[in-house]
């Protein structure tokens, strides 16, 4: 691990934050020095190492992305940084890793293992290479407390802003069996981002509401009810009064679903607060203060509709810019950004980021971690 | 069956229709006339009659809607008619029943014979007595083909407008198995009603995409995701462009969901179209041609967000006033109504579903029907 970048966090006045930025390996072989050699097989074979989805998008990155030799799209940092970094001005860059669908495969020793030793690799091989690079800290969630162990192993580390994992799951995250996700990621000082992947693959249920779809443009019109899903249970089920300090980032959902369930939570409220008396507002009054959403893949009405939207969705508060470079879908900041009036852009594009991951304030070294 | 007030279908100018209005039996032995012996048993042990929700609220229906006598809301075509239709001056009402999670039964002969016998019941002891009851036929989604002989038998029925069941299912509709009702429907010039119910019932999946939700207020919360899902799944299978003249109602469901899916799906279409070929046309123009979206349980954001909300989903197309009487929730007209400038209310009130169920122009008696 490196720290000698640390500074850096401090001090973002302006510029663009890019809230998903995603980093890979170049081989499995690269998690090795880092994991138990009992894992080591299921490295060297493909269908054994993580859940495979048959809807995955061919390819699934930009091929333009490669930094040559055959090597995968992202798993370069020097490429990475002139290919996006450099080429679209960006300030910092989350990165939000790769092998998210750990959290769906049937063994949570072996999901946390490899979650764990691909954290390692990123703080040894991306975070050292440049000022500009945040950290994510994969978690599986199958084993919530393997998951806090992880965030307190390497919480502290002062590029670490966030804790990350798959949307989907077995069980709504409001459920308590997840808290000590949340109990670690407040002791941390850090965000939660649930970021899309895994949606029916291994152990998850299937990818739509009514079982499983045709094709892949049709599964991914539908990803956004596994956002919708997670929201409604971490809010109804009181996590934000529990941990008044957690925030909770919806990343790669879109953005247009939310005010439908703002208002319906809200309205339902009103006929059925009796059920969750832990609740002390309304529930789009945690979403506001607690939630943020990032822009990739951007919905695209016309202008004139998306601003409303943004308008009802409190975007000023709630919308954070992102590429998901180097992705086949990946959004640039002119194309989302253009869209924008000055007031909303300037929040979107770096101020939001900035006040989540405290930018300008965190603590340079935390107390009680391993630095 | 009385046919004799087939006339009404015609002249309809204007007024207010509810597109959402629940009738039900006095008690299951009413529907032992119209069932075979060998499922009575059935009828007589609550738990064994239909899947059962814990989640159901409780109680389902308003208590100052029961005819008196410990009846059950609903129950009482002449009490209904006082409570709802003449205090609220609505002109027809789409009767769309009970009994709706017959299609998350495990048994599809058993749920094809409730569904049968229950609409017997209806077009006995409900349609003769006004005038401005209009019929939908309830199938069950098990067996498409038993549901299509359903819609046969019943579909040329004067006051038949449209066929209804179940927006949860355990597979998506666009799939062909369900074909065969989409057939019928166009065969039998009926509109096809999707609405809530059954969501993680019987063989349903989860209610959440993520498992099952702790309270009903979570449940109730995310209850559009399975009309989404489904709606994403029939437009991109092209059932619109195997079945041009099919329409499709989403009841009970709400609304603001649909401009989110709209985009996403168009926004898919640009880059995924290859998956699916036989669309001709961006999803939302199938949407927007095909579908139609009721009212109850309206989202209640200022009236400023509601109306944007309703232009960008071209409500003066697709959004039909429904009340859902007398259901716990029930909205009035002039709760919803009164929230839209005159041209979206004329248009919601009554012009839109006048349109859809062809109140002005059906033939009214169809060849080739029992009648």
């Amino acid at each position: 691990m490196d720290v000698s970048a640390k500074k850096s966090k401090s001090s973002l006045k302006q510029g663009l934050i890019d809230c998903d930025f995603h980093q890979t390996l170049k081989s499995f072989d690269d998690l090795k020095p880092y994991m138990p050699r009992v894992w080591w097989p299921r490295l060297s074979e493909p269908e054994a190492t993580l859940p495979i989805t048959i809807f995955k998008p061919v390819p699934l990155s930009r091929r333009d992305a490669s930094p040559g030799n055959g090597l995968p799209p992202g798993s370069d940092p020097e490429y990475a940084k002139v290919d996006a970094l450099d080429r679209y001005n960006i300030s910092k860059a989350v990165l939000t890793g790769s092998l998210l669908t750990v959290s769906a495969h049937n063994n949570p020793d072996y999901a946390a293992a490899v979650a764990s030793a691909f954290n390692d690799y990123t703080l040894d091989h991306w975070i050292p290479t440049d000022d500009r690079f945040l950290a994510s800290i994969l978690v599986a969630t199958q084993d919530p407390i393997l998951a806090a162990k992880e965030i307190d192993r390497l919480g502290s580390h002062p590029k670490v802003v966030q804790v990350i994992c798959t949307v989907s799951s077995r069980e709504p995250f409001g459920q308590r069996r997840f808290y000590p996700i949340y109990e670690a990621c407040v002791r941390n000082n850090l965000v939660l981002a649930l970021h899309g992947g895994g949606e029916g693959d291994g152990i998850n249920p299937p990818i739509s509401a009514v079982g499983t779809p045709t094709t892949n443009f049709e599964r991914h019109n539908i990803l956004a009810i596994h956002h919708m899903s997670q929201l409604n249970s971490i809010v109804c089920e009181g996590v934000f009064e529990t941990f008044p300090t957690l925030k909770v980032v919806f990343v790669e959902g879109g953005l247009a679903w939310v005010p439908h369930l703002m208002w319906r939570m809200d309205k339902n409220f009103k006929g059925m607060r009796n059920e969750v008396p832990w609740l002390k507002k309304k529930p789009s009054e945690y979403i506001i203060e607690h939630c943020r959403f990032t822009t990739q893949p951007i919905e695209e009405p016309n202008n004139e509709e998306l601003i409303q939207m943004f308008r009802m969705m409190r975007a000023e508060k709630t919308v954070m810019f992102a590429t998901d470079y180097p992705h086949w879908d990946n959004d640039t900041p002119t194309f989302v950004l253009n869209k924008l009036p000055e007031d909303l852009r300037r929040r979107v594009a770096y101020e939001n980021a900035a006040e989540l991951y405290q930018l300008n304030s965190k603590p340079l070294v935390k107390e009680g971690g391993p630095l």
